[in-house]
């Protein structure tokens, strides 16, 4: 199978720069900060083109050097970044973060008011092309998020992505900083019914649709009861220490459970594990994969996220593989 | 002569967070970037306490860790902070520096869009205690530039500080990114007579005050002679190349005219140049010193700047003296 | 409560830098060091004046750029350094630090001889005025140790800190290099009349004391009974491995016994963990608090020392009180 | 005019990392080394894309991750890269560099030898696809030095670019590290009849086409003759010192000489200049710029070159104009 | 014990350098790489004339300047190189790590085809002088596996060191990358026969030696037996997470078995550590102690190796001392 | 000519670490610091040993890790220091450098008080034996500047150098900080006897010799035919800024005049220069070399030296030879 015809995968959100002091120094400690790109939507398409299935990145940027960083680091992959707009206004969305150790949390500090994305006039995006060729969509619930104005062209995306037929894919991804439960619960119902594939961090999913359940197959279950929901997939972290987690995935789909493998994590950056997930599960369906194989290797690309720095899962094909084969830790030569 | 009873020099003005890659990289290049703090008046500010004279540094910052860097670093030289506000609106301005090599210029490129500094309240600084006991104020003009709430308290401020008996100090300090020249003459323009001593870069002066003179003395006569300024102060560089740069002053005060010496600098980084002069003139005077020698000192310390990085000036008065005596270049062992 | 009146907290002693290569280098290895100011009682007062109690710290320097880098640091958190004295005579004490990885221990390779601070001749300190206003006195028998010059201005100040009405803490931090167990316990006999808190590693204080008890409790009891302390706190680190350690507390007050929490911390660098905790404990009483609250505090606070590197303490009110409440190691964002 | 149709520009050659110790050290004194992405016709490929005018590059590299950064690069400024081959057999060629100062040349020291490139099976690339749509072909003479196979190869690739009614450009690159002025003038004569724009270094084209004249006019309207090129174009650099060089081209056309200004540019990192020059120069070009704006654009953007560390060439056409239009080195706010 | 009439050690095989990327970066994200100097047999001479007992390291090296980096650093801890070829032919192998974190393993690329010493003419290195004087010599399963030039040289060199009397040393060090387990085995076995002391992964002396048996003390039995070595020794790694191995060994000497203690590491860097194990190993014998204490001795300095970057172990006798006597985790000042 | 009978040179000295930030920073800002081995006499070997003409260095060093990685880098080289003595009392000294741009010099501050060098127990090293096969000694003015004890040990070498028929070299190195022009110059006055060749500032010799001359050449001759020195060298630097500095000398042997090129060099760091210079005539000489060819080759070694960061010269033959050839700083490929 082949992507000739189009782009498999449309992304739509913001992207942001990430600051971070090394070494576990504080911020007040920084004399110098690394710099990552980063933003849940970017990542994903960052990973799915990475993996194999090309995928195009929906935003808008200010028109400076920083967002050619941005670009840059899309394209490197192969994400098709020609529905990016740049305009005079607006910033680049930046978010400052403390790497923690126990029984210090990391810390995220946004500085993203003002960002281009979230100014952005409605209508800007032409959907019709933007979506052109494409077989799934996704957004986050970061977007809706960002300004009235975005949400309302989430929920413009997600009619233009159903009506051609795309499979759409939604991430709550919770910010507290951004918006109370209650907002996100309220902006969000609506896109519900437009959602085929619904990804969720599992202790939040309850309290963001607003179902009480027993436990999380009951509530994945409800879920789809509700919603109508092809997929649900809660996603499931243990921070046993702040450099030890576990990372593992429970998926609904067509009535069956399936459990991911549970990985124990060294943790090098534990930012942008679900994005990781996402982009690779979108990967491995847009190249025929099974629900079921995707979310095992989604999972165990999101535990090798875990094993580098930056919020971009770098790992390869190959290292998928050499986990799911038993994840000998033996020096590989 | 001891500051026992209070804080001689006073300053008003926004910090902002300098992020530049290291080596020359442009901002495309960037994997990590160097951090410092940075801001006119906050610069003049350092200055002048590190060289003896206690200042207080005018302000307002969000809440947050950066904020507390910037506060760090002027408390570690004794600048009073206690009149500076926090408030929950607003970020921390930034600006990106590309370290420029001939033919291409340094650039900076600004994000301080929103700054809780810009976005301030009326009325919010207490200028009665902010100024009680001081003996010089100064602020430059990009305080008004930041926005027009900003432009009204720099008016309050400076009829405050007048009505004190403080001297007035101000620095033009242009900046076409954040207003026009035109806006730049007729925002200022009512400030020129509440002001006593006049600093500008001498190639902007005639502009910024509506003044055409045959050279720099007739255009600092004539500038006296319409405004009443105690004192006028040009300050010239010349950029040989991005890397070696010459630094003087020429100073109109009680009728006559001073020259500095002209120092041909070695460039590490030429930001902040302006602000070590200005910092270090007003130390000397606040000290007793003649406006003669303050000039001589004042532009040694500026020239001093430009062989270290960041954006304030670590050079010391031992410093300042081994260039007043001849600055042989020798190791000092 | 304010503390207009002057410094709640005085504390004595020298301050050293900290030299030690990045990465888990040897010595051998190192073709750069990481600085870092250090100082037993310098660290105290950081903390505390961090925490909103201002600290004065009193010591010797030597008249060069390494103090200024001291003071700097000491004052960007609001220390008041008017009573440090700078002499001609002597060096900034150093000490150079390898971090351990296990089986291979943190070793600390001291410099200090020949300081500034252990020369000091007799009487150069006006102690009358540098306890004025002060509520609380510390010093740690790192200051007697360092010379028997060190050693007769401690009880000096000791002497003066009680007849001034202050409450005086002592940490025994003692130090093998420095002096034997014999000459510490000898040494330090006639202070322990003088004491009100008492602060020691928990494997060390019957030794240093003289004294044998069953277990920790019974010592701590009859250290009380023998000299009259208010306060014992036995401090406890478990060195799980040279990553992974347990910080915990436990106090006799007046007559009761209070437990810390026990933490499990993962060790960014471990230096600096009992200072810390002394200085929280002292912030805390000045402000009012309990001393069942202080200790729980100071321990949290001294857990926090650990996730940063360098050996002072960044941590913040708000760290500590997102410990306190359970310390869920989830990112702050 | 878009470049919808297909890739304006084909670049034919290998790409190699090159690692240089920070600072000045030599090789001896290194520890750690800076890597960036280097190769002639890779560099030209990088900057035609990044001005604007998509490239493709042609190559052959090994299966391993460091491929994957050089492919990375390329496809970050939109690089099509879909015909680089990957094979099993070979290695990714190395250079390591030290950077000089005065009195100490910069040098590289070449680690290729085995490389994927220089072994590629004869045959291997499908010119008439990989040319398919292009307008301008570019190959230089360290292609064809890597091994008979390749020298082999850039005949059949200067063979089908003339058939397929390509602009052909070629740069000498000389390497004496890789041949000897005799075998490079015996190897190339039979691509000069092949060649539409011949690029090189002023010092050696009279040696590299066995012509002798009395000036750079004369060499080059002599090599016009003899060989019906279009046009010559003599790069020229001076090396004042290791940290000042100047740079200029001549170029006969069309019966007429153009001078290009004469940069005098503080060096940064002065490999790679020659390349970035002749991407400038064909990107110009094939966007219907005349070969004499191309020849001073071209001679600003490799001059900018210096100023920036690595073997590519980061400027904008923004910076670019900026230098044409007088370079003035004051700081762009 | 004294050294003088000779070099007790000798050791024969190739080096290389290491380059990594800092901070658990993958190759594709790498912009700088540390560079550490490898070699199985290099690091051998390293540990053993680091621990007092001076060696000689045999070898090929181009003439360039990374070769004399390699030879200062064993020169730097007395190793004899006055044995050590330089040839115009050839490379100086290379090898790139990726450290890992769970789930992902380090990696290991290697790039050492074409090397200098893999290319050697046979009958370059004069044995006879070479092992003059000494009476330990040790090869490593790599250098037979570098060229079939390097196995005959291998035979040359175990003969003339058995001729002359030596104790002979070999460690299988299977690499995977550079043949087969079915060639490794078939080319070594003629060499055991001239094999006194062998060491091997516990996990592999079965398959290399073409022998079953039912646990490790079998093996080791049947090995002694078939081959007749005086010495067997297995060594045990236990990867319980990328950061936290175990580590032991087994060996079998003169009918007695000896368990070594097992090591739980925190991993800073596992490369080399069995070479350290041997050359540690070798320097106990070679001083006169018992095998059953170098074992135990050899095992604490190659546990240490772990807690330190690079290839080389730089712990020293007092580390290894420290370990022996219960290695106490708290900072040793 | 070979080395087998004995190492050529013996210098004596003391050697220090010496600590500088990165980047020009000044100590105050300092958050880490490059660490380099310096010490005049030990660079002076080390710079011999490394252009082929083994030294031997003899010192005193304390027991520490800190002379462990002094004594590596001088055997990384060769260098013996088989007669360098360890004792547990003192310390290894230091010394601070910020590295200048003009108008700011560069500034060494010294921190060696109390070092095991200057505290050696007089008669501690054996002069007969450390001297045995030697042709040439080299001692500084550093060495008897540190102690009495060490201005008396000086003179003891010097005697027993002079007896062993060796050729002794003295380079004044005059360190204002150690002692003053008074103090020089009587200490040294009785070591003039036993000097044949003398090296010396030019702006110094004057005033360290008691001798007023027209010109420099007249200066050499006097002091000639005061003393009997065999050769008397002037060295000779312009700082025409920190950056930029011109380095010649000027030779006075057997009544004839030779000068040496005069360098214009770009300044990595300036430190070790004179070091260098006498180290690689010392090495010249002793091969053989007349000291014309010396001192050329020594003048053009020093200028290397200017452009490598550290305190020794890591330049080759090689590079010598690039530079006597006429120094284009075209890239070496």
């Amino acid at each position: 199978m082949g992507y000739e015809g189009g782009m498999p995968i449309v992304t739509f959100g913001e992207a942001l720069l990430r600051f971070s002091p090394p070494g576990f120094r504080t911020l007040e400690q920084a004399t110098s900060m690394d710099v990552e790109v980063a933003g849940a939507e970017y990542a994903v398409a960052f990973s799915a083109a990475r993996l194999g299935a090309p995928a195009r990145w929906v935003s808008v940027l200010p028109d400076n050097p920083l967002s050619d960083l941005v670009l840059n680091q899309a394209r490197s992959q192969g994400v098709d970044v020609s529905h990016v707009a740049k305009t005079a206004h607006g910033r680049l969305g930046l978010f400052f973060l403390e790497a923690g150790a126990t029984p210090r949390p990391s810390r995220v500090i946004y500085d993203r008011e003002g960002s281009a994305m979230s100014r952005r006039p409605a209508g800007m995006i032409a959907w019709d092309a933007a979506l052109k060729g494409a077989r799934y969509f996704h957004v986050s619930g970061i977007t809706p998020a960002l300004s009235p104005a975005c949400a309302e062209e989430t929920l413009r995306a997600l009619h233009a992505a159903r009506s051609a037929g795309l499979t759409v894919s939604y991430d709550f991804n919770y910010r507290g900083s951004l918006w109370s439960l209650e907002q996100a619960r309220e902006t969000q119902r609506p896109f519900m019914d437009l959602v085929d594939i619904l990804t969720c961090g599992a202790e939040l999913l309850g309290k963001l649709l607003g179902i009480e359940a027993a436990d999380e197959r009951a509530l994945a279950k409800a879920a789809v009861k509700r919603f109508g929901f092809k997929t649900v997939i809660l996603t499931r972290r243990r921070e046993t220490t702040a450099w030890k987690n576990s990372w593992s995935a429970l998926m609904l789909h067509a009535g069956a459970y399936t459990e991911s493998a549970d990985y124990e994590v060294d943790v090098v950056d534990r930012i942008g594990g679900g994005d990781s997930f996402v982009g690779a599960f979108l990967a491995q369906l847009s190249r025929g994969g099974s629900p079921e194989g995707a979310l095992r290797f989604a999972t165990a690309y999101a535990a090798l996220k875990h094993s580098m720095p930056g919020n971009l899962c770098w790992a390869t094909q190959r290292d998928v593989e050499h986990v799911l084969s038993g994840h000998d830790m033996r020096v590989q030569r």
